[in-house]
């Protein structure tokens, strides 16, 4: 198995993503890791971390990369040369089996749609996301790789998190919602209500609509929505997420009293600082390319990288996408 | 001043509304009260709360009441003596001045956009509601009257909203950021891509794009969004606050050690529930109508109905609807 990662994406590169390379080959004996990035920059860090010449360690060098705050677009068709668009074409030639990229996550979905291309029967790629909540997690997809989107992909979207909900979660039938304002199958936007229908008439095991007040107590193990939506939610629950700990820390230091309580319960915040941090699995995977890519998070640590590679691995290694196609087929949705 | 109560409305009617109302009539004898609703329940409640032959409270007979798990249209089209569209009528023929209900959303919405009609320049009205961040709130335009939206609807939003935090935070010129799934002018949907530039081009504080991540840093004052995407961001607020206070008690609870810690810094959990807590303000205001109308929640307490009267008042002095008429006006939206 050969994993490709971006060296270059993610506001710690290549330094983090190097060192989380140095834990991933130590992890695993059988997987074989491609740097895509700057040859001289990755040797550096290969050096630091004592894996110059590991053998289970290859560079392909990208002179370029594209920035955090580039429009992806734009710099796919200029820097030709980058490190993600190397890597897509190393995936697209079945020269590596996994992309993990910690970049530009514009850059990624448009590099690998149109490098990689997507599945059969599926017309546009999926970011598929964990979300905490009461007891456990849910999975929330699309996340942002498309703002618009039509019945139909989110009909796609919910066979491509319905395999990621049974493999990382080992849910047989995984409960599939329809993110939406009310309970009720009348309720929606007309995006959802046409959704609805189409879901309704899958052999899965569709529950309805599901609303934002009830996801995070798991009314499903897989939310669907158009990308636009998953993205304000998913980065309106990162921002709730950093208020309350300030507001945390600002009702604990009002007066010594509280002060002293919070001394005392001071392992009580590392706890719930844990249940926002995607570390353990590492990152999003984008589901509906052909191929596996797993993105990770701007400010990846090493843990995260590492973490990644290690997911990326499974998916290969289940074999998620042949997993997909036959169940797109079971939908009735390959000739679309 | 008079205004209309919905006395059926919420999860604890009549009961909470009528104590609501009780509260209400002393803090200002001269505002008229008239209770629309089931007279003989709405009489058994005043008696109760000692206010059965007040002179500033007046009755008027609904025989029907929408429950909050019917279908607003239907419900509007079959029970055309329900409490909120008498109210909408008496709103309409200017018997009353305002409209307090914490009553079926949609239900509200829909009698007082049919009995009552928008204001000239505004196609749709919207829900604005008070958003807690750090350093305050800021105010979400649509929370979920529209669910499919023009771009011209999140423009008008914006004025809307504008004369909400110009009464209620005496900004003069809020800033109005646009919800996105970036902050460059080029990202977003197709819907908030127009939007940006219809906004660009009007005489407001436009501050561009907001994510997410950042309206809890409070990176705007006021957030423009279609009613799916607000009610969602809304609902899923709720819903990860709610999900993070039983995190909370499950760490606080996991030890001895944190427990006593928890002891000592009891007073901070109510500090942080009240941060959750929209009692203050009493309810969202529906702005665009032709008059005033204040959505309370379905589970609003006596505090915040006797709150919500108190904004619908405030509304009403301030002439809110000719001040958004006139802003429409200045944007040249008066025409559309």
């Amino acid at each position: 198995m050969i994993i490709g990662v971006d060296a270059m994406g993610g506001d710690f590169a290549p330094a983090a993503i190097v060192e989380g390379v140095a834990y991933a080959v130590d992890d695993n004996p059988k997987v074989k890791l491609v740097l895509v990035g700057h040859k001289e920059k990755i040797s550096y860090y290969l050096a630091k971390n004592n894996i110059s010449n590991h053998p289970n360690i290859e560079i392909v060098h990208a002179e370029e990369v594209v920035n955090m705050d580039e429009k992806s677009t734009v710099a796919l068709r200029k820097k030709k040369n980058s490190s993600i668009t190397i890597a897509a074409e190393l995936l697209r030639d079945k020269k590596i089996d996994a992309i993990v990229s910690a970049g530009h996550t514009g850059a990624a979905v448009a590099a690998t749609s149109v490098r990689v291309r997507t599945l059969p029967g599926i017309e546009r790629p999926a970011i598929s996301t964990l979300m905490p909540c009461v007891g456990g997690h849910f999975i929330l997809a699309d996340a942002g790789a498309n703002t618009d989107c039509k019945p139909e992909n989110l009909a796609q979207f919910a066979i491509l998190a319905e395999a990621f909900s049974k493999i990382t979660f080992g849910i047989k039938e995984p409960r599939i919602g329809l993110l939406s304002v009310g309970g009720e199958e009348g309720k929606g936007s007309s995006l959802t209500r046409e959704a609805f229908k189409i879901l309704s008439e899958m052999p899965i095991n569709f529950v309805g609509n599901v609303e934002g007040k009830d996801i995070f107590q798991k009314s499903a193990d897989v939310v669907i929505c158009d990308g636009f939506v998953g993205n304000v939610l998913l980065k309106g629950s990162e921002g709730l997420a950093k208020a309350t700990m300030h507001w945390l820390k600002d009702a604990f230091t009002q007066n010594p009293l509280r002060k002293a309580g919070a001394m005392l319960a001071k392992s009580a915040f590392k706890d719930l600082k844990a249940i926002a941090d995607d570390e353990e699995f590492g990152g999003a995977p984008l589901l509906g390319i052909n191929g596996i890519c797993i993105i990770g998070h701007g400010s990846s640590s090493p843990k995260s990288i590492r973490n990644a590679i290690r997911v990326a691995g499974e998916f290969v290694e289940y074999k998620i996408n042949d997993k997909i196609v036959a169940r797109l087929k079971e939908c009735n949705l390959l000739e679309k």
